[in-house]
């Protein structure tokens, strides 16, 4: 196998005070597929160049603006070839668009953008110019999702009758952004989150593992959000009903005033045959439960889990891999497709790494529970 | 304290091949308060005397109809003074009504009645004639459930945003019905069962414990219910979304073809505060979230419980209570009931143990469930 | 089948402020086969009489001392047949000789004896009489218990190499016995409790279990043991090393001072094709592992379980099952030896219930505790 | 905060087919501290070449020998400044004395060496030359872990009495070292294992993290070791008592035929206030029993987690982070002190990372437990 070139990679966003860049960068790290280059890693100047100096960056590749970064990096043979976006929602839209017109792969963070049309725009381009557009739903990194997917595929639990998921916090259950919370203020301001609060951040996460390991579309859903907080701006908390192409059913609960729950992204699939249940706080287990069997723990990493399970499990079972290895899963994948658009074989993202497409799902979700939501919770179709 | 006397209690259904039957005869026995001394305990005479004989009952006090035993130990000096009901559905209604015309205290099993129009009657029947009228949403005997309870009547969540309750079981998963199996086959029989499936047979108790636990009262809901299994005649899953008075809002989920779920009957309550988890299938803990705290894990039996929780605990922490008892703490509170009317001290059931009033609460929710899903899953009031 | 006449009863020991005599009463109970109907409840005379009219005996047979109990009710025509013993266990030796001696049938509480030349006597009258000696190792009546034993009989794991055993408890972690806490000041009382402390109290439970389970017989021990709280007499810790007959070892944790543990009797079982694990205070789950195969919860009452299990299990799975229906188990399987040894079918206790002759192992057990501790915390035989 | 140029790694060991090789490579990534620049990546030389252009090392900077490693980077100007060591357990010892005695500071994986008197030769030539020697304890670097020791540090459970830890493994049930089992057969093989299996592979660890997180130090022990599986050369289980400094006992269990688990490396200490609980497979969570409270769960990224828990941790509560993380936290420690060193301002590894003296007490704990078992399984000191 020849060693192939790390990529080229910028960052938009990201600096002192964000959590999700470097989480980014981590991903991009741990792998080794990636060279941390360049980067406008606030929408602050000052910030932003304090922040590159902080991470070791060239000095002569610390921009004030990303508008600067794409200009200047155009110009360098050794310009950036990828770039990672992870400012606030309402900078996906014009930023991304901005990177790819200026011929660069995107890895953007969710939800993708403010509008379904905009997430449109952004496909349209990326496909028009052979471009990736990838979109970090991480959680689909993770190798006991890859195991779900792959068991439903293979048929072990049947034909999917009914779908519960949720993705609950209780981070958000007092008014932290009347607080001077950085993360709380803007994911709570309809300026720069958008139409959405909760259902924007987490629920698209959980919206897209439900369709990324089912293989099922949802037709139609009917949801009932609530603002709990006092003064909040944005939804904190979507209860939601849905509806599959074919008989299935399914629920999905999104709430950022769960007291108690920090991080739980939770999925249970039932068929006619089987049953799995996921949890995102302990990911290296599965529990499938075959009809009239008992139930069983498949752990991440041992010798007879699928084929699309080891591919993404770096360690032997017993031996946990969590939320930065998912997400660098996702870079991993990423990366490869990158290198393979370099040499033109492939230009879309690899088959497991969620695109553009599945950000802009994700985006009609959010439109589709809003509308919903504001016409009294009636059904919608997606 | 005066010893007292026991209850004299009579039995209709229960016989062999039932399920539950020995579970009321059980839980009657545990704390001593009853004395089972009769009963009709088949539809077919032949396997009621049967059945008594083998529970060794006297002879001239097995029945071969409920008719017959309500008659003839009404002419007796040593006269059953309470009777349990534990048939299918559809006679529920009946033989309550011949029971409390009698002058016989009746502990009826779930649901109450198959319409509101019936609970209402009996319902009235028992407050005029002063009678006991308890239905056994037994699930509501747990300590932890009565736990529950005192801790957010005292406050300890603070006022209730979000309850997220799911009853499911997967027994149902195929067409047992078909299969010759008795259980199966009366649940899912409209002539039998009434207008509901899984929503009438384990989804009143769900809804029962949320009210029981919370203390709210829902005003409207909007359901979602399928049929997976073919040539099933009522439903056998139901997403469901549910509004309380307040701005609290919730889901319940009730499925009897969830593969994988023996009994999992569960709650999550979540206030401005704190929350509450519990779930039946380890019910001796109850899981405590205070706002900013690490979650607690309170016990059953231990020392720093409510007095609510004490006064249904049998043993101390670590020495797992279970179904029985909580059944059992129901008879005994029931007991407690019909042994002060016959002081003419009370006429109403103990504060705790359900009433008439809750099982039509739980006719009502069937009904309201069926009603929306039958317009297309729109919300209704209850 | 004919109604057997249920076994008159008689109680020693188990009043006011007794945790365990309620217990036993209980069990007794739950099953209807046996009708307690004599008691000298307490040491105390006058607490005697006070509890058997609280438990509403009839009067003339609460008696003031066990000596009373045995003359008189020796020549009643209505005669108790069998004596239940939960005392402290310096008293187990003289009442249940007494008993034994005037012809009743024993169920006594463990440890048995202070001394293994004490049970050696009981174990010889009761061969001799034919007379029905039960020591109530009540978390054998548990039906995952029964579930490991069947499976280890069958082969399941294969042959035995590794058993962790441990019985954890923290209610002793202070000097509770100076603080006029009853139950603890006699466990901690050489006079009353013996040579050993939560050797004697906990140990022999975990002790008795390991043989129950495994089938298999300890050879050697080498035990550690500490008294950590100040002033105590007895040991409130126990590290303890075993070996079996054959290759296999093992360790048994035995404690009073864990804090945070309430009742935390817990096996693990390693065979050369599988393993089994076990927890008390999750008593319906039992997780079997088989070679390269995923972990599996097997469950009590599921349809799958072994014969000896649905014997002994009232519910199906989901239904928790808890500590009193183990123990009315016992009371249950020694209930019908009792019958059978009326018709002279039977001299002995039904193969499952613990025996007398269980009881003199655990007490060999806890003679051997001591004795390697004592000589510098040596191996010593058996 | 000036950035610190990244230190110039080598390695020795870890070459195709390896499992711990990329595990450091990854913990030396992960932060950006290290680069990594030169290899010995074999004992094999074809394949030391192969595997070195594979991860995409230079090619003059791929040595067929560590010997030749060391000869020629000593004569570059961009020469390594430190080597991690991830060889089997026999060549620990020579090729860190050699790095050491070429200046170079070292990473070596445990165990550290196969006697006491190798360890106490590395540990003095690394103080007389002012070089890091580092051991990879790896789970010492664990969030949870580094907060479970800071809370005993501050008191929080009292004064410790009893210590209960283990680490089991299943996978070495069967005799793979006769089926080309690479990893089993060194790690059976005393030539190149040393004279302990599982004791010096797992049972290190569980002994460096009792006593770094009780910062106890044991005085005895006391062993009994089996070889389970036929024809096995080292023992495959080891069943251990500790006593410690003070009043303290504790139990290890140690074993690799321990079948349904994969990797087992468990924690609980009990002291006068409080105890604590850790599993390495669930390891973001901590569980905590104040006397006389209900349990409660402490996680990882939690605001209210100690200082030393959230200097090692990466990301908030509810996202999980596992085996690498922690490996990496070691890393990035050694990695500061390495940069201290090169400016001559501290000479000692870091304060939390294991050191070559922790290394020796391994060391240490094996030979004692050797020499226990060999002679009979008696107390001998450490």
């Amino acid at each position: 196998m020849a060693v192939r070139e790390p990529i080229r990679l910028g960052m938009i966003g990201g600096g002192q005070g964000a959590f999700i860049g470097e989480v980014h960068r981590a991903a991009a790290r741990l792998d080794g597929k990636y060279l941390f280059c360049a980067g406008a890693l606030s929408s602050n100047p000052k910030k932003s160049i304090e922040s590159g100096k902080q991470l070791g960056l060239d000095e002569d590749r610390i921009y004030e603006t990303y508008e600067d970064m794409i200009l200047k990096e155009s110009k360098r043979e050794d310009s950036i070839e990828a770039v990672s976006i992870v400012t606030p929602n309402n900078l996906h839209f014009p930023i991304t668009k901005c990177c790819l017109d200026a011929g660069y792969h995107v890895i953007c963070d969710k939800p993708f953008t403010l509008t379904r049309n905009e997430a449109d725009q952004l496909v349209e381009i990326a496909n028009r110019k052979n471009l990736i557009l990838a979109v970090t739903y991480n959680y689909s990194g993770y190798p006991m999702v890859r195991q779900a997917k792959a068991m439903i595929k293979d048929g072990d639990i049947g034909n999917i009758r009914v779908i519960q998921a949720e993705y609950a916090q209780g981070w958000l259950s007092e008014p932290l952004e009347r607080e001077g919370h950085k993360q709380a203020a803007w994911r709570t301001d309809p300026e720069i989150a958008g139409i959405a609060g909760c259902v924007a951040d987490i629920g698209t996460h959980a919206y897209h593992l439900v369709c990324f390991i089912s293989g099922l579309m949802p037709t139609s859903i009917c949801a009932d959000v609530s603002k709990f907080v006092e003064g909040r701006k944005l939804e904190d908390n979507a209860n939601i009903l849905l509806r599959f192409d074919g008989d299935a059913t399914g629920m999905i609960w999104v709430s950022q005033v769960a007291i108690g729950i920090s991080n739980g992204l939770k999925l249970r699939i039932f068929g006619d045959k089987g049953s799995l249940e996921w949890n995102q706080e302990s990911p290296n287990e599965l529990i499938f439960s075959a009809l009239n069997e008992p139930s069983q723990k498949i752990t991440s990493g041992s010798p007879n889990s699928k084929i699309e399970t080891s591919r993404v499990s770096r360690l032997p079972s017993g031996h946990p891999e969590g939320y930065l290895e998912a997400f660098a899963n996702l870079y991993s994948e990423i990366g490869d497709s990158i290198m393979n658009a370099r040499l033109g074989q492939l230009t879309e993202t690899a088959a497991s790494a969620p695109s553009g497409y599945d950000g802009k799902r994700g985006v009609i979700f959010v439109e589709s529970v809003i509308r919903s939501s504001s016409r009294g919770s009636v059904w919608v179709n997606l």
